[in-house]
């Protein structure tokens, strides 16, 4: 595992010829882990004598798990069809992104992946190539697969493969947000079970998000999307918006931006659109603002501080940075450690809270989460997640 | 690229523990080769710096080979239906053979490659899948697929695809087999125009021999399968087999080994059957005999030789070892390293020819090719190959 340094050296503007050097040949290779210098280790590692783990694996199939690297690799997928802010570029774009992410899981959990980027959109297609692929590796991170296509992806792959399978842009998001909230809800004295939260954005992270706080008890919940407040009597409701509608705004209230602002205590911005700053004004003494959108905050922090007692936004140059790092790769690491047949809610809120656990002892409005590159992190999550998967008995080791 | 040293320090037997501590977790890793180790490398190899590269390739698709890993990384693909000689043991129990193969790549060639093993036979299925894989892989070697249908799938999958494809039990066998020929005979004063070949076995290295041996111009050759001689003929001849019949045992003899045998120059076994020395005996003057079957010769290298002026094996504790590696690591590269479309039968001769020009300077009886570990092979083949492609234009760099 490569050592990071909490080195914050942002100052300077990234230029084009550096990042594209970095990038020359791209950023992953394979190692060999085993010796392979002399006519006997390639004896061993090659045949004859790789045939005896060969003639055991076919014997009792469950030693996959030790005799390969499968338990330790994650396939990244992706179908490029939402990668980064730059929307449906397809699959040979979204490749230094898989690779970047691969290097993450490396780095930050000592976990080998491999990008997968696939030449099709069809969800029964992407699904199919998984569930052929399957003995190949030991998890699934689908990443950058377009909304709503990417719900019904995440758990058709869930139920077809007896693996951890985790859309990380709906759920790494999510457990990092749940993680930051614990916190500011602590630095502001209040209880998750009091809160008022608006979540501006009905994709892939504001559904997550929805549905990991109701999970954890958050009092109130209103989703916004384009069309306004997402109420069960509204027309026109996808699959997704009416499964929200179910568990969200119990109060029933319609409207816009204004109506949702309106004394509440938390807005989380998931979305591209805006958060005016005379409707931040209208919400709760101490309220709780993060805005995530990247590389353009739904508001200032600046100005958003001006009203709210916690800002939070998904950049590295002001406090609180909320950065799916902080999750994925400790949440994959505890799943594929204890051969985990899948990830829980509760392995989720498990890693939420051993993320919020590690900024725990020095919380301060500005310090709610701990920094992307914070070493101590990757391995609490994983600790955590692993325990929580025994608990909910879906481990096998 | 790790360094090899030619130690053939097979002495003492290989023991189960040590062959099954050495594949404890697998033989390979995933390396992260930009640097992670700040804020700054993070911000580079990820967002926000990582979206230029996607940009970039999403305006110039071809700018892929540059920026990502794929121009250097071969997919390992099997379904696990002719693995090694246990036969149709799986994906999974096929899985430490695949890794081994990678670590031969990146050993031999620095090439980056990824098992992947389907849990499917369907030949449709198989390039289907690899067509939806395409945008994540620069080559594929197809790897351990049973006879005939590894013939069907390589000619499919070569004409989905773009990109250099090989199923290496034919070719790689062939490609060496080739070499070792030629140098063969050379050693006894040949011409190969002139030689009467017989090939035992009509799989998938049986029927690659006989179309590179006819390729590179061998006088005649002789096809036996369970059933005795392929000649045009015979009922209830396989497609493969009627094309073998289209070009081999031009004086259209019938028959069994016996016939076949009976004053020919050369025997390469490719098969599980036996060479009984008594017809090894009717063979002609400085005959020459191929035993290759592993780990149990067609015949036993020294029975062989009191009748045989050349004999090799595919066991490294005898003289002139027939190995794939010699093949395989050098194809690949040379392929990649000029963005070759497909691997043709003339980058194939070339490799043959650059491993026997290794062996030339110091040719004997005893020495016919390179050994496995032999450093000087991997580059030659490389280099050869490249050179065969640009003259067939099926280069792009």
């Amino acid at each position: 595992m490569t050592a990071v340094n909490d080195r914050t050296d942002n100052g300077a503007e990234l230029t084009n010829e550096e990042i594209f050097a970095a990038h020359e040949g791209g950023k992953l290779g394979v190692e060999v882990t085993a010796p392979l210098s002399t006519a006997r280790d390639l004896s061993i590692a090659y045949t004859p004598g790789v045939a005896q783990v060969s003639r055991a694996i076919a014997s009792d199939p469950t030693l996959v798990d030790r005799y390969t690297w499968t338990q330790r690799l994650v396939a990244v997928v992706s179908d490029g069809t939402a990668v980064l802010g730059l929307g449906d570029i397809g699959p040979r774009a979204s490749l230094p992104v898989m690779e970047g992410k691969s290097a993450l899981f490396k780095t930050f959990a000592g976990l080998d992946s491999i990008p997968l980027v696939l030449d099709t959109t069809d969800v029964d297609e992407i699904v199919e190539t998984l569930v052929r692929l399957r003995p190949s590796f030991g998890a699934v991170n689908l990443e950058d697969i377009s909304a709503p296509r990417c719900f019904e992806l995440e758990r058709r792959v869930s139920e077809a493969l007896d693996c951890p399978v985790m859309h990380d842009d709906q759920h790494g998001t999510a457990v990092v947000v749940l993680a930051a909230l614990k916190n500011a809800a602590r630095v502001t004295n209040r209880e998750l079970s009091s809160l008022r939260v608006v979540i501006s954005g009905a994709g892939a992270a504001g559904v997550a998000c929805a549905k990991i706080l109701h999970a954890a008890g958050v009092g109130e919940i209103v989703v916004l999307d384009s069309r306004g407040i997402i109420s069960a009597g509204r027309d026109g409701l996808t699959p997704i918006k009416e499964e929200l509608a179910e568990f969200t705004n119990p109060r029933g209230i319609t409207g816009g931006q204004a109506e949702a602002l309106n004394g509440a205590d938390v807005v989380i911005g998931v979305s591209v659109g805006q958060l005016p700053e005379e409707l931040v004004a209208t919400m709760a003494d101490g309220a709780i603002v993060f805005a995530l959108s990247n590389p353009d905050p739904e508001i200032h922090p600046e100005v958003a501080k001006k009203h709210a007692s916690v800002v939070a936004t998904g950049r590295s140059d002001f406090p609180n940075q909320i950065n799916n790092v902080l999750a994925f790769p400790g949440i994959f690491k505890g799943a594929l450690d204890v051969g985990a047949r899948k990830i829980t809610d509760g392995m989720k809120v498990a890693a939420a809270e051993a993320i919020a656990a590690v900024a725990a002892d020095d919380l301060s409005a500005d310090y709610i989460v701990p920094s992307p590159l914070d070493p101590r992190v990757a391995p609490e999550v994983s600790a955590a997640v692993a325990k929580a998967a025994r608990a909910e008995s879906v481990a096998r080791a």
